[in-house]
């Protein structure tokens, strides 16, 4: 009897409302479709609404009625790419937290559930701590998601391991094509931050010739020096060379090298912008032309690709992202937090698992997380076999391909 | 008897050499083992010799035995992507046709395949032609490929329908992405000359509002007073506004769009760098955020992705690229040509279907084919249905993607 008490003490009825936030991802929306399939088992919730781009839709009380899906609907977005219900790049004020609680109040909201990366959870955590402060009771859970793979408390974020693999497959195909036409081909790849997804490139190899030969993170300094020596050692050896850069890449004092050679734009934070532009990679093109004297020097600059195309996702990811929708709302209807992230774990053992675990908020908010020491070779330019046991099973199997033996005729 | 003394006539007994050329595809290697496999079939053909780097190969005698690469290796090469054999852009001189032949007498080649576009046709052409003023004995095929699907002759060719696929499925994605966070999104695709690539971004669509919600091919001049006008009247009305432009947009006086606006960059032969710089991109999205006056601004150059990457192939694109290479081989043993390159004609009927001809190198070479008046939309900035019905059998079945229903709450 006791223990039904406790359990009942624990129960929260009302409706929820869940929100995707920040950059979109490959499999965003299994994390979502996680969430609203799971909460149709808990009758602790009542309607399940999703609000339109984040807190916007929050603010503007733009919000669906997601019960009113069908399965086979919601299975169709689910493997559908990018947030289906919008996004939005906002930090609330108090302000806006006033307003929120209007909504939240007159819709009988009591479970909110965000999904997105660091900033999505600060933005958890302030509604969370602006309800706690005026007595508004509502669970807050962010569901956690950044192909940039930098959240605090996971071993790795879903939708890195689908954007992994089209950084790999893209070099896969990148590196055959430059074996094919040789020359230097400098790609560059997202991450401001953290070179996880940079990273990634290193998967492609499958040959002991193949690049990416050279692999730039923004974790150590760049020097536009030691870069053009690099790419004429390997052009030397090779007769080729393949680069993969983050776009976050710093000098010394952390200044970004976009910014410190050409005039970078900025956002209204002051960010230099990184993406959806081919700066970088133009401007590391015209200094290998002119410094290395290699004449055929190419750069592509992945851009959005990276986070967006459809049809190259890892099972792995997607099935992962699922579960960590599923397990916000369990521990939101447990009753043993009032708020919290769902972080990814890595069980020991030989085989690789899991476990989804429920955080702080706070322990994963606003600050990143940077690629290990170990997981980068200490000539600053590759990462070490550390970092590809870390990444395979999160890309999953890539396609097989294979090189000609292309036996020589014997001279005549 | 007189037949089978005419049959004898027209064999030719010897070795046969193969090469790739130009830009690769992601199918080229299909012709390449259907030619070796078709060959292994003719008691015609004694050695099936590679040549590495195409003509380079030849005029260096950088040969290599086919015959010694096992059948399971031919094809785990067929599936991937970019010239195995290795590439080359090089128009052979009467010097160099020389000394092909000296080549090609030691090594007793009587057959000799080439695999690539329009400028490798001329290639086989001239190769022909100075063979039939040497008196030198060598059949001559070119087998048909390029992604810009502008070879004369041809419906289409093989490597397009991969490529094309590459664009569209980028385009389902991207026009998500944009959905989610709204904006301006301009895409750059591959084609100098030809609009077929960028076109397809069109087959991305499947919701009516979908993007591309612009398409530039460079079959119409571009104007960029005009396109600044089509943008803001998409964004008006859409919110938001997905751009499709060809690398090769051109005025109405025929000069690159790239080199008016920006100091571009020109290669030996006075052609203005396109593909490998993220110039064109750069340069429309920041007229739109200057002259549109909308902040968020975005541009991508999808670059060599587009022909390299592994992992998204159009199934149709290679069985026809494998058909052409046993075609080529056919055609070649059969007496009734010295010389010729392999066409893919549509036949009538409602279900698609094809037929493989050979037809003169002259018809291929040099020359291109563009986008037919019927293809491109009255406005200039769009396909028509006619070519979505002439692209959907040769890029395939594309991943399915859904939306929510979002069906609103009732205000309270």
């Amino acid at each position: 009897m006791t223990s039904e008490r406790t359990k009942r003490d624990t129960s929260v009825v009302g409706n929820m409302v869940i929100a995707q936030s920040g950059g979109p991802t490959a499999v965003i929306n299994q994390s979502l479709i996680g969430a609203i399939l799971e909460a149709k088992k808990h009758r602790e919730i009542r309607g399940i609404y999703g609000s339109l781009h984040g807190l916007k839709g929050l603010l503007e009380d733009r919000l669906c009625d997601l019960r009113k899906e069908t399965p086979a609907n919601l299975e169709l977005v689910a493997r559908t790419p990018s947030s289906a219900l919008g996004s939005v790049r906002k930090k609330p004020t108090p302000e806006d937290c006033v307003r929120v609680f209007e909504v939240l109040r007159r819709r009988e909201i009591r479970y909110f559930f965000y999904i997105g990366g660091n900033d999505s959870a600060e933005t958890t955590l302030i509604i969370a701590e602006e309800a706690r402060k005026a007595g508004f009771p509502i669970r807050c859970f962010h569901i956690c998601k950044t192909i940039d793979n930098d959240l605090r408390e996971n071993d790795h974020t879903p939708g890195y391991g689908s954007a992994a693999r089209f950084v790999a497959q893209a070099f896969m195909g990148d590196n055959l094509d430059n074996r094919s036409l040789p020359g230097v081909k400098i790609n560059v790849v997202m991450g401001r931050h953290a070179g996880f997804l940079t990273a990634a490139s290193a998967l492609a190899r499958v040959f002991p010739d193949d690049g990416p030969h050279l692999i730039y993170l923004p974790e150590r300094p760049f020097s536009m020096d030691k870069f053009i020596e690099d790419v004429n050692a390997v052009y030397a050896k090779h007769g080729r060379c393949v680069v993969a850069v983050s776009e976050g890449i710093s000098d010394e004092e952390g200044q970004p090298i976009v910014a410190k050679f050409t005039r970078g734009e900025t956002d209204s934070h002051g960010n230099v912008q990184l993406s959806g532009t081919g700066a970088l990679g133009d401007l590391l093109a015209q200094m290998v032309k002119a410094r290395a004297e290699i004449s055929r020097v190419r750069a592509d600059t992945f851009g959005y690709l990276q986070r967006s195309f459809v049809g190259v996702v890892s099972d792995v990811d997607a099935r992962e992202a699922r579960r960590v929708g599923e397990m916000a709302v369990r521990f939101a209807v447990s009753g043993r937090y009032e708020s919290g992230s769902t972080a990814i774990r890595r069980l020991p053992g030989r085989t690789y698992n899991i476990a989804i675990e429920c955080v702080e908020l706070a322990k994963v908010a606003k600050e990143t997380r940077h690629m290990p020491d170990e997981f980068i070779a200490p000539s600053g330019n590759d990462v070490t076999p550390a970092f590809l046991a870390y990444a395979r099973p999160l890309v999953g199997h890539l396609p097989k391909i294979g090189r000609l033996k292309a036996v020589p005729l014997p001279k005549v």
